[in-house]
């Protein structure tokens, strides 16, 4: 083994997703010496293998196209998965790039085990971790044998499967059951809680099953699977479900594995600890130069937090720190009809309004011959400030927006009741709820 | 000539569009005599003769729908043109609804020249006057021979024309142009100033030009038509269109003639003078008892405007009075791109960016093979603060939204910057425009 060699820069950013990627772009492009370590993917999962892929699937199985276009379009939405451009990307911004597996990460340092051989000892004043989330393989007797697919695997295939199981019900879950559902695959969706979502409201993930259940997968809720035997996958109550691919999306874990970060720098779900200025902390408070973003924080797994918690960063490295603020990441889920969820939705006081009740979707219904559902339900709190909003329907990802903003900025149902929204918009389901929560129609 | 009937109620509106009816159904479910003078479509144009089939004609050529198809769908979205259906509804609510014209309508009296023959005098104590707008005819030489279009005509027409002039270049226009040349047309767009949507930045008109002309629309700018000859219709330049329908687009006038208002009632365009109680005013101040609403009041020819001063009268005759507020009436033209302008779009400091360079633009491309155009435009004031915002491009109507919002809770940049938007989402134009304008990317 060589002596490793070593060298000083400002800042080592360990994995290039998005807000690693981000993070050494801005700083770099302020005059930083970076250096960005990366074992995979330069540029990360999403848009190779996660995020973008999907997306391109979902809008391809709606255009209608046959699954050797819809997987041609994802290839070439995908960069057909090669990262030298956002490798050169980088480069070009000032960022050097190395292709390597971070063996150790502490403040001031990042070992390298190289992939063109041989070590590396980087030193930086500041260390970034960003090393994201990998899939977790639920504990099911018989899955070795099996012909299973991580969602990175589903997002990269060769082949469409004649029968596809798909293990779970979260946002991946949802979006790749109703994709591989359109691009022709018989879908079986097994859900071990009662209902799709689980994190929101249940009418969220009642909406998502009916949608889905039209689109013809065989949505099954509450009926654990708990063996693969011969022929399929065994649910609770006696049902084999026969497969062709088993996709497994029962969820992530942040990566931390092999670095050696102690306990108390870790939650208990094993993602690292930090403050909101995303400096990663241990029981005696902030790590000096160490800092972390992305799905290794748990925080919450979207490019867009990974990106808020990046700029978050930046911000601190340059002088004018600023909390970050998670008050109001959307969750969005791009299924049709469209889930768009953002802070807080239970506990407060709500009301919902169904979409399919405003002029747009009579609109849409009659010259698509096409049904909307979805609603939306808007939370506040006891001084009738708004906390928190389930959308569900066409296009919410667009209009729940308006809604995200309004948590974030902590505006109240008066104002939010005494704004016009236009016809005839989606947005118009907005204001039901408002009116109901608001009493104006009360004489 | 029979004696007039005479009655006495707490509140008549004449005019039963979106906001009279409005105001009629509120007010009648609070406990009051609501008596609704409507002299044509009990609810007005709206859902017979405007927004509703211009939306649906032109969702249905978004539908690639056949003409034959496209009028089907467009006569059931449009009730058939048949008013009864509203007016039961309105009764139902407790309204009574009276047909004929409004021949005088004064403080606390309303005279109707009966469709069912004779006259009645309504006596309320307060007068609520909705009567809307009519389209305006040009003052075009050798009109009066030509086969002309109002737009009301071209929403309920039978035949498809081979040939269609249309005159003007606001929403009514180019929604028109487009729908018409999805349907089959051969459409030729006559706008006499250089750019259409002549009230919004000249690059909304641009990018809106550049889709009719990708269309196939023939789109002529700045070469006003002179007159109409025989053979069609003569521009400026020379150049005589052809036409076998020509349409009518060119503005609209408030309708207060034949009610003997006071000149100082009423604005130098013709509409009532409203103060923000939607109290018509005079030079001595508010008229005691009399209202108006909607596209009479000349404030926006908006459906949801006219709603918006519907609930402030409602409001002020309940007792809970609060003034209206029209800094972020969003002004929407459900072409494709879509246009969604809201607040003042000029004389601010203002950002641009493109639509086009945003994730989801590039997934639609590929999937649907089809090209994404538009932009958003942000304009803040000396303080910071979001005044006004422009947004051209797929979905504007709901993305949009955000900022309309935020151009009526007055949030500024910093807070607007500091806010999270979903990936992979339109509404992530937004942030790269207030990134230019918090200056956040300097180091």
């Amino acid at each position: 083994m060589t002596t490793p060699t070593r060298a000083a820069v400002d800042v080592v950013v360990v994995g290039s997703g998005s807000g690693g990627k981000m993070v050494a772009q801005q700083l770099a492009g302020a005059g930083r010496r970076v250096v960005l370590v990366e074992r995979g993917y330069v540029g990360g999962f999403c848009p190779f293998l996660a995020c973008v892929p999907a997306k391109s699937l979902l809008l391809s199985a709606r255009a209608e196209l046959s699954w050797v276009a819809a997987r041609a379009v994802r290839d070439e939405a995908a960069s057909h998965r090669d990262d030298s451009g956002a490798a050169a990307q980088l480069s070009g911004d000032g960022v050097e790039v190395v292709r390597g597996s971070a063996t150790r990460v502490a403040p001031g340092v990042v070992e390298v085990d190289l992939h063109s051989g041989g070590h590396r000892v980087v030193e930086a004043a500041h260390v970034v971790v960003g090393t994201g989330s990998a899939s977790v393989r639920p504990p099911l007797p018989g899955l070795d044998g099996a012909a299973t697919w991580t969602s990175e695997e589903a997002l990269s295939a060769a082949d469409l499967p004649d029968r596809l199981v798909v293990l779970g019900g979260g946002p991946v879950a949802v979006e790749l059951a109703q994709a591989y559902r359109g691009l022709g695959s018989e879908v079986t969706l097994v859900q071990r809680g009662p209902h799709l979502l689980s994190r929101e409201p249940s009418w969220v993930g009642g909406v998502l099953a009916d949608a889905l259940t039209a689109d013809g997968v065989d949505v099954r809720t509450g009926d654990p699977a708990v063996e693969v035997v011969d022929g399929g996958l065994r649910l609770e109550s006696g049902a084999v479900l026969g497969f062709d691919r088993l996709l497994l999306a029962t969820g992530r874990a942040p990566v931390t594995g092999g670095f050696g970060f102690p306990d108390d720098w870790l939650t208990e779900a094993g993602a690292l600890r930090t403050d909101a200025r995303c400096r990663v902390v241990g029981d005696d408070g902030p790590v000096e130069g160490l800092f972390a973003v992305g799905d290794v924080t748990g925080v919450s797994d979207y490019t867009h937090t990974a990106n808020h918690q990046a700029r978050t960063v930046v911000a601190e490295l340059l002088g004018r720190g600023r909390d970050a603020d998670y008050s109001a990441i959307p969750r969005a889920v791009y299924t049709d009809p469209t889930v768009f969820c953002v802070g807080a939705t239970s506990g407060a006081r709500s009301a919902r309004f169904e979409v399919r009740q405003v002029e747009r979707a009579d609109l849409v219904e009659l010259s698509r011959r096409r049904e909307v559902t979805g609603a939306v339900e808007l939370f506040v709190d006891d001084a009738g400030v708004l906390v928190g909003a389930a959308c569900v329907g066409p296009d919410a990802d667009s209009w729940g927006a308006e809604l995200a903003l309004a948590v974030r900025a902590r505006l109240d149902v008066d104002l939010l009741w005494h704004h016009v929204r236009a016809f005839p918009t989606w947005s118009e389901a907005i204001f039901p709820a408002l009116e109901e929560l608001h009493g104006a129609s009360a004489p």
